[in-house]
């Protein structure tokens, strides 16, 4: 099955009454409040008494801390009280673990390790004293020599960052390895051709249109601790902060409203979160903490950050036989609450992509730098995007090598149906796939064949045309994996339906939203199995005190897990319902016939109850069967048997300008399968924001440092992202392979453009250059990095 | 069993802190907040934009509206709004259901039925503004002959109070009877004494602290209404207002906070209710409406209104053999929603009280008059009070005519344990009792015997000296008995109990507290049944978007119904944790030994672990035994197989002055039986208010009308309430009998003491006057009536 979507122009929200039950394109339920600027954030949260937090950032990336004098600032007439890493080390708060094998400061006391780390907060009447108060607190620092280069971060003599670990003599931080490296050996010494390429994947912000942010709100009478808070996980925060602040879990409500984005930035526990309850603890007021945009930019999730040396082993004819990685991983001066612990899950997965390939190796060093704690899933499926961007830029470097097609290479080489599901090369079982038609049809889209002809002509005209192709394979919807499991806290995920008297519902999910419309995917989920309209069903989440324990948001998982979890709920519902209906209706349960939203009897329509009589009778309107309980209701803890595996084909046109060596994307062919389509404008609508993330990595972000460590991207004048101009009309289509072991069939579609598009905008690219020799650049292809590879010289190091 | 309850003085809440788990005396978790001031009622809310409401209220008891003009107060600047019962009568909103078989008038459109009746309401900034706009609305009114007297209401020519019924003809409401006429007629007939005696419980109010009142806040952009309110009933209610209001259930979120007490008089709809939602709907602002004391004491929620004969048939030797009562209810204008439908569930169920007695026979009538609406369960558990008094004082009465002792008389006809499960002469059973050990210990710690030397030796001297013995059977708990559904919705309760991951736990109660200190017995449920300290436990009630669906506190069900269920659900969760546990030490469960709190290996303490360690494997610190969902909970909807019936012996002593006919409770002493106690100290606190209740009851209180049908009740300068001057310092003890099939045995508390007290004060104050040969005397007792008794007069109608 494969065909284009059609944007139906949809004039008002209220259509949506008219919707039909269960899956298919319909207006997001969400929208109403956004569009009208009534959504509610944690910015909006606005209580009596509300105090204001501000932190105090080390201005350096690598210092000793001498002194820290704070009288001026609680001097300060509107300062309630000001925060020292001295003082949370006498409460025992100044370090909190990060569930990645490691702790990070919550202030800095010993040391600074990175340029904005906090030092201090101040918490005052409002936000303007509470920023000028940080000036009035004088830090003396003793400074060190910064460890930027992850290159050198080893060599003997450099400086220790985290000397306060005990015996610690270097900045190692992980060694890893997967694979068979005696069979890779063996594979690539009977190669007719092996290609050996260096990449950077290099440091990525996520940069959310929203920045983090708290407003913590301690009530000491109940010894309630209430948290509004940008986290894209209530639940595992929750039960982290009462690890962390010593509260009890069942006294701490985390509260995420509606939130401006996420893409793992919100993932982790930040200080800041940290400060606001402590702020709040101890002035026994709300408190609030909202970064700038400077602060979340040079402080929070970054992501990325990989040296890589990808190698490949192939056939004269272009059959791949093994492929081989080192990568050589920056993690800054902690691991974050996100950080790989265990392996770096997705990457050592899936790193073989989408190909038949006979042996794997892959090895990988972590490396602590003076750099803001990285290792953040900024929509990468676990580091699935660096994976994927290493083979099919390897790939792209084989056809080069072999002067093949890369959708030829590509074809030659990509599982096959009957390869399914696949247990790859390091474990990995791929549930469903069928690649080539998925690829055929994004050639199909984009017109491939006459794409190479006006490239050839325009080649002989000297203007540089370059077609990119990828393929990816991505693994989501953590998932019994435990390995996978980032927060330590298991991967089963709550889901609970309940059916009002009248017939209405609410659905109440341990996921939560970032923008990705679940209020209305989910309420067509169980519309689809219930039969009542998405606009009957309340989707409740992102409070803790509302909805069943789960991990949240994170690596593409609400549809994978919580999605399969509430067609599940609805199907229990519906199988009690059909229990009542039998007792309605006086026939045996195996008499009676489903049909969306009502039961009746086989051969007699006339006789049928609806799913709302049948609520209402659950509720005591009538006598139920004997030993039922009342009610219409459900419950499930949800544990994927395995993660759900989405696949796509992307074509990118690019044209550059032979003069400025500017990039402009022309085109852009998009073909996703991720299984059972919901609602398709939804998916749509992820895949545009992950395409126009696949640009913005390709050609413009960089989060650099200069020598002395100092963050060169705090700001959206100098970490540049795409915007309309920048991308063009996005063309997608679809194929649809259901994964075999979700209710539903549904796959994960939350990260597939992000993860897949930067290597087809980068083949496209160095496709363009082909007239210059160009076989590799390193991203972003900023218009100076693109005239260098046009003049053969190499990328500088970042 | 039995013991004295013993005071033991705890100086600090943080004793709680070091309960051991389970039932027990400990202080009220709810209290810190109330006694420091920080409890939180539906007219703390405060809301930005919020308007006021006030409500026009009928002056006179009967007459049709010739016009309203509301021209002057749409004028005054500050008012935003102003309804009258012809706008809802536009909108289909003028009538709402009772549920009681009936409708009401939101806002009266064609006539108003009694004084103080809702004409129109005005929204306006403040709560003075729209006092004042009331003022300038002109009503006229033609006035109509007003029906008071229940007992002339039937008459010929009276004019109809309900001509809004189709048809109506008379005010006639319903006729109902049950047992056997002829059984007991025979009986009658066979019987020594017969016994008839003309009784009159009149029309009281419970008067809670708090008064009635909402907040309703409509969000347009959501389409959701939230609504908090003083609601006994919240779920019960949200389902009404979706019928009322049309707006979908899931949309409606009602939020009963602290409340202030209920007794009884916040379960009905109120139109108050459902002006402040058609407020805020018509202005898209919170509005709060909040009656005054007049206008909870004239127009909401009375009950009682009998006016009954009792019949009584028994051997020479004091034999009970037979029971006849007719009643004449006076159900006001309408049925509110708390009227009997089907019949007067618990009086027609306990009528025979706690005798052993061959036939018996009831009938009653009811009727409409221009009151407010009447048949509301004040602590009445279904109009049980009423039966209790009528039974308690004809046997007092057939003890004066055979001049026999009342603990004698009683002792001869009392249920003995042997008869238990006792079927009633009307089918219901009573589900155990053991009553001669109760009403032994309320005598032996009353010092009976001395008791009655001591007025003998009064007597002599001329002094008044009165000793009242009354012996009561409850049946509280509803139910599965659909006709005590005096909601209409069913009888189940849901509960639900989550322990998360370090072992805290919530559970959620479909019920909620007016005062009962469910914090605290719940917790004290769940506790002792999974070893979670009580303070580990929050429980959550009074907010329908965070609990289950049931119906709501009343008719002391919270114990024996959702009581139930918390223990039930309970337990479920440590089956569950079994499983875990036996993953965790390796052995089948049936190795296993749980003690509160923890499972080890049997025979070898050392291999345990605890609810906390299987809490935290249970979300993923480590894998389940195959096939078992991850968390730690537990839902449960229940629905009771029988009703409860808990007992009491309640022993009064009065002195009543020669001189001024006032009477002075001296002593009260009550055995309680309640089945297992969970919190005595709870228990106990809830005897004090119902003692409280039957002093006030007995002595001060009752709403009366003029001739013209005026309330004269209108406020506490004219309904009298007691005082801790009025009250003496209670005597309680206990004894136990479980009820064998609630699953910790426990029986309700909540209105034992309201349904038991009355009679004993009664029966005191008429033995009191004995010498005066008083065989009955009608409640209240005030000076004037006891005055009029000592002097042979009858007590006046009321």
């Amino acid at each position: 099955m494969s065909t284009t979507a059609h944007h139906r122009p949809v004039t008002a929200f209220e259509d949506n009454d008219r919707k039909p039950c269960g899956h298919g394109r319909m207006l997001r339920k969400e929208d109403p409040r956004f569009v009208r600027g009534r959504g509610r954030y944690v910015d909006d949260v606005q209580l009596p008494g509300m105090l204001h937090l501000a932190v105090l950032r080390a201005p350096v990336a690598h210092a000793r801390i001498l002194h820290v004098d704070t009288s001026l600032a609680e001097a300060h007439p509107k300062v309630k009280l000001v925060v020292t890493g001295a003082m949370l080390a006498e409460k025992g708060l100044a370090w909190m673990p990060t569930l990645s094998n490691d702790v990070q400061a919550v202030l800095a006391t010993d040391k600074v390790r990175f340029q904005g780390q906090e030092v201090a907060f101040v918490v005052a009447e409002d936000r303007y004293a509470a920023r000028d108060a940080l000036e009035l607190i004088d830090v003396d620092y003793d400074i060190l020599d910064p460890v930027i280069d992850v290159r050198t971060a080893l060599a003997p003599d450099t400086p220790v960052i985290r000397d306060d670990i005990e015996g610690k003599t270097d900045n190692h931080c992980f060694d890893w390895e997967t694979g068979d490296a005696e069979a890779t050996e063996a594979a690539f010494a009977r190669a007719d051709v092996v290609v050996s390429q260096d990449l950077v994947y290099p440091r990525v912000h996520p940069a959310p249109m929203e920045t983090c942010g708290a407003v913590a709100d301690f009530d000491a009478i109940e010894g309630r601790l209430t948290l509004w808070s940008t986290t894209q996980a209530p639940h595992a925060h929750r039960t982290l902060y009462a690890i962390v602040a010593g509260l009890p879990e069942h006294k701490i409500r985390v509260i995420s409203p509606d939130i401006g984005g996420g893409f793992g930035n919100k993932v982790p526990i930040y200080p800041g979160y940290v400060c606001a309850i402590v702020g709040s603890l101890l002035t026994g007021k709300p408190v609030k903490w909202m970064e700038d945009r400077s602060e979340n930019l040079t402080s929070t999730g970054f992501a990325r950050d990989y040296v890589m040396r990808g190698e490949i082993a192939a056939t004269r004819e272009g059959r791949i036989l093994a492929v081989r990685t080192h990568v050589l991983a920056d993690h800054g001066a902690f691991n974050g609450t996100a950080a790989p612990v265990k392996y770096p899950a997705g990457f050592f997965g899936v790193f073989t992509g989408s190909y038949d390939i006979e042996a794997a190796y892959c090895a990988m060093t972590a490396v602590h730098t003076n750099k803001a704690p990285g290792g953040v899933a900024y929509a990468c499926s676990f580091r699935i995007t660096e994976a994927v961007y290493l083979i099919e830029r390897i790939v792209d470097c084989l056809a080069y090598e072999l002067d093949m097609d890369p959708v030829q290479l590509r074809l030659r080489n990509l599982l096959r149906p009957d390869q399914f599901p696949y247990t790859s090369k390091t474990g990995w079982v791929y549930d469903s796939g069928d690649y080539e038609p998925t690829l055929r049809r994004a050639t199909e889209l984009a017109g491939y064949d006459e794409l190479r002809r006006e490239q050839a002509e325009k080649r002989a005209r000297g203007e540089l045309m370059g077609i990119g192709v990828a393929f990816f394979t991505e693994a989501v919807g953590a998932g019994p994996r435990k390995d996978m499991d980032i927060l330590g806290l298991g991967m089963a995920d709550g889901c609970e339906l309940r059916v009002h008297p009248t017939g209405k519902a609410v659905v109440r999910l341990s996921v939560q939203s970032q923008g990705q419309g679940h209020e209305t995917t989910f309420a067509q989920i169980v519309s689809e199995e219930t039969g009542i309209p998405p606009a009957d069903i309340d989707v409740v989440h992102g409070d803790t005190d509302q909805t069943p324990f789960g991990l949240g948001t994170y690596g593409s998982r609400s549809t994978p897990v919580s999605g399969a979890a509430a067609a599940l709920v609805a199907r229990k519902v519906r199988d009690k319902a059909r229990l009542i209906a039998s007792g309605m209706l006086e026939v045996p349960v195996t008499e009676l016939a489903w049909e969306k939203g009502s039961f009746h009897v086989r051969g007699d329509r006339s006789a049928s109850v609806t799913i709302q009589d049948i609520a209402m009778r659950a509720h005591g309107a009538g006598d139920l069967p004997e030993g039922l309980e009342g009610g219409l209701e459900a419950q499930i803890c949800y544990n994927p048997e395995n993660l759900t595996y989405p696949h796509g084909a992307y074509i990118c046109v690019v044209d550059v300008d032979p003069g400025t060596a500017r990039v402009t994307v022309r085109r852009f062919i998009a073909v996703d399968d991720c299984g059972t389509r919901i609602n398709p404008m939804i998916i749509e609508g992820q895949v545009h924001g992950g395409l126009t993330d696949g640009v913005g990595m390709a050609l413009m972000e960089m989060i650099a440092f200069d020598e002395d460590g100092n963050c060169l991207g705090g700001s959206l004048m100098d970490y540049l992202l795409p915007t309309a101009l920048e991308v063009p009309d996005w063309e997608t289509g679809f194929t649809v392979t259901p994964s075999p072991h979700h209710p539903i069939g549904a796959k994960g579609v939350g990260e597939s453009a992000t993860v897949g598009s930067p290597p087809a905008v980068v083949n496209a690219v160095v496709d363009a250059l082909k007239p210059f020799g160009v076989r590799h650049a390193d991203m972003p292809l900023t218009p100076s990095r693109v005239w260098d590879a046009m003049r053969g010289r190499a990328t500088p190091p970042i």
